[in-house]
């Protein structure tokens, strides 16, 4: 519940840490939509700042940086230097199976996931369920390029028949 | 990028599995603030939405649960029944340490750092990293119920020297 001493806090980010971020950048911008916020390179490891921006490109670049810890719904991508072309690396833990299981995915809200899912298809974008599935005919899970599951919902959902 | 296909896209959530549903939302709404929109019990689990409440409390508890697939900034717990009284429930993963490491920790952007970490030390919330500790003096780590990081940022944080 807000009250005076959390009055003004957000929700601002959540971060995964990726393989490659060439990959990974691509994905969130162009399959998912995201803009990359600013990026900022220290010694061993590059963070990626994304986010919709709800200003349909009216931003400058200036603000969207400035808004990367100033609104919610970003996503920060962790890149340490060397994943990418180091044959060793065994890959991250999506957190949905054991060992590692804690996290489970984060949840795009598209207007129409039926037509969302069509394109992800189309894209050839894996899927973890399709919608049509399990039980669930309105949701569907799509894999990001370290396997993170990605939820695909619509505004309005309801979870089961009592759920009004 | 926004194009006609992705527009409408938002990031709406982030789900991580709590041990204890009792001792979680309490953390989330008294110690963070955030707003629970609604919970829906399934037969082995049951899911709890949160998030900040900006209206300022205005809005009714049918608009909050309306809202819980329709913002940004939501973050859904998952109990799955009986873990919480598990004497062999080892915890969860936080994404941080092998074996499981992948996720890395959700941000909560506060007005003053330095006012909110003093709440935070003053309610008992364990700390990974105070604001003395290691050299960026801006940011804090504190842990939830379950160990996983949570990153207390001020709006305006520079990475560095050179991020202008």
């Amino acid at each position: 519940m807000a009250n005076a001493e959390t009055a003004g806090f957000q929700f601002n980010h959540t971060m995964v840490r990726v393989k490659d971020p060439q990959v990974s950048v691509k994905f969130y911008t162009e399959v998912l939509g995201m803009t990359l916020l600013s990026h900022y390179k220290f010694e061993s490891f590059t963070l990626y700042f994304l986010a919709y921006d709800h200003s349909g490109g009216k931003m400058t670049p200036q603000a969207l940086k400035d808004s990367r810890f100033a609104r919610e719904g970003v996503l920060e991508l962790t890149h340490n230097h060397g994943t990418e072309s180091d044959a060793s690396f065994a890959g991250y833990a999506s957190g949905n199976t054991d060992p590692g299981k804690g996290f489970g995915h984060i949840a795009i809200t598209v207007p129409d996931v039926a037509a969302a899912c069509a394109r992800f298809e189309r894209l050839g974008v894996p899927f973890k369920k399709k919608l049509t599935d399990g039980s669930m005919k309105d949701i569907a899970f799509i894999l990001d390029p370290d396997g993170y599951w990605i939820e695909v919902v619509p505004p309005k959902l309801m979870l089961g028949p009592d759920d009004v």
